[in-house]
């Protein structure tokens, strides 16, 4: 893909390339994709992704960011970023997000399939120091424009990777990974299994499954008993089906940073 | 307003009118909304809410139904419903969620602005037996299409109700109500401070501020400095700038809860 030389121009190629990018076969073949808003720009140009473009409303006029947003409200600046793979081994030997770490985790999902969720749960991977986000090929894409959108700038800074993974977490467990998942038959989370996770000074895996089917049969079976935990409903009686996946994760996750 | 007589019917007037409820003027003027999906309509039913009139696809055909639906893919049902209007009162003395509930809790927006946000926070507040949310009237519509669906039914269970926000928890004050927020200088949130709360037997008051501003200086002075919470990062070196506002509801409800 090739862009015109000056970021203040915009050719029609350069239009019809970034529009493309909004398709999953577009970013694909390129292996770009596209971040809109000042933060988010911000936040690309301070990373170790590569920049490949960057226009701003001001320079390129109305018109022609109507024309390359996928936004409603088109922001006033836009950028085509290079992505970037990671391997497992990155992760595995990649740092520990804080030096104060005592618990490392890495956060997998099983079939997560909605982009605002996927883009929810990663900014909250950051928020609560993941390791990295490792997901089934069965989850949505990290590179939908919603996505990407949705982790306000934690697409920078929290690796994620795709891969089998029942065999992926079967390497982990070899690494001396403790694995937990939430499901219905699950242990309730409360104040006691608390201090016996944070006993457990090791590192964690947690599986958070797919808003419909929750976490797959193949999966489940890699789950210790005793690692199955349940959020409890507060109310048996109401109706209340489940809770999101992403609301899910952020209690989960804030269980075991519980100080 | 007034709707044909058959539900199997759909006049050109029916479809401006459903049509109409898209904007919250019509929804102010009428005191109707529209729900839509299986799940919801049937919920809508089972509720004391009182179901105007619905309508199936297989009766009023694919066009038709494309007319009057707001989701980009049409559901295969559709019900106008009136709105439902709480007082204080219906809430102070009102049942508690659930019979075993121990510790009564409301919570209050301060000027919520996201119609997802508002339906997300409605459909935690069901899960974790929260007797009602008020709000400001700074806070997004409750009946907004896009925070009846994200609600997922919930709102046919909590009450909400809009008010002068500052005014009315001083009266929850004086009815023996704790009032708790989360603040940006508050005491981070952990074991100590949940056995405090829980140790407290009373009912309380958490409220929530907006996406974009947090809560208003007039609300913070109400909070007692002891009860002012922060849910703390756990990666300080990351640019991680903050849990969205649905996701802290569920991090604070769940420390509430948590047994």
């Amino acid at each position: 893909m090739q862009f015109s030389d000056s970021d203040k121009k915009l050719s029609n190629k350069d239009i019809k390339l970034i529009r493309s990018l909004s398709q999953k076969k577009f970013r694909a073949e390129s292996g770009l994709f596209v971040v809109e808003g000042e933060k988010l720009v911000a936040e690309a140009l301070d990373s170790d992704f590569e920049v490949v473009s960057v226009y701003r409303k001001s320079e390129i006029g109305d018109d022609a960011m109507k024309k390359i947003s996928s936004l409603s409200t088109p922001s006033p600046i836009l950028a085509v970023v290079r992505k970037r793979e990671y391997s497992l081994e990155d992760i595995i030997s990649g740092p520990v997000p804080h030096s104060h770490s005592t618990n490392e985790i890495i956060v997998a999902l099983d079939g997560v399939s909605d982009p605002g969720n996927l883009g929810t749960i990663i900014r909250l991977c950051d928020w609560f120091g993941v390791k990295a986000v490792i997901a089934s090929h069965s989850s949505v894409e990290l590179y939908n424009p919603k996505t990407v959108q949705a982790t306000m700038g934690s697409i920078f800074r929290v690796p994620v990777i795709y891969c089998d993974l029942s065999e992926t977490l079967g390497e982990f467990g070899k690494d001396g990974y403790a694995l937990y998942g939430t499901l219905l038959d699950g242990s309730p989370i409360g104040l006691e299994n608390v201090s016996a996770i944070q006993s457990q000074c090791g590192s964690s895996i947690i599986v958070m499954g797919s808003e419909s089917f929750g976490i797959s049969h193949e999966i489940r079976d890699l789950i210790p008993a005793s690692n199955r935990l349940l959020i409890p409903p507060y109310n048996p009686d109401s109706h209340s089906e489940s809770l999101n996946v992403a609301t899910a994760t952020a209690i989960i996750l804030s269980f075991f940073r519980l100080k």
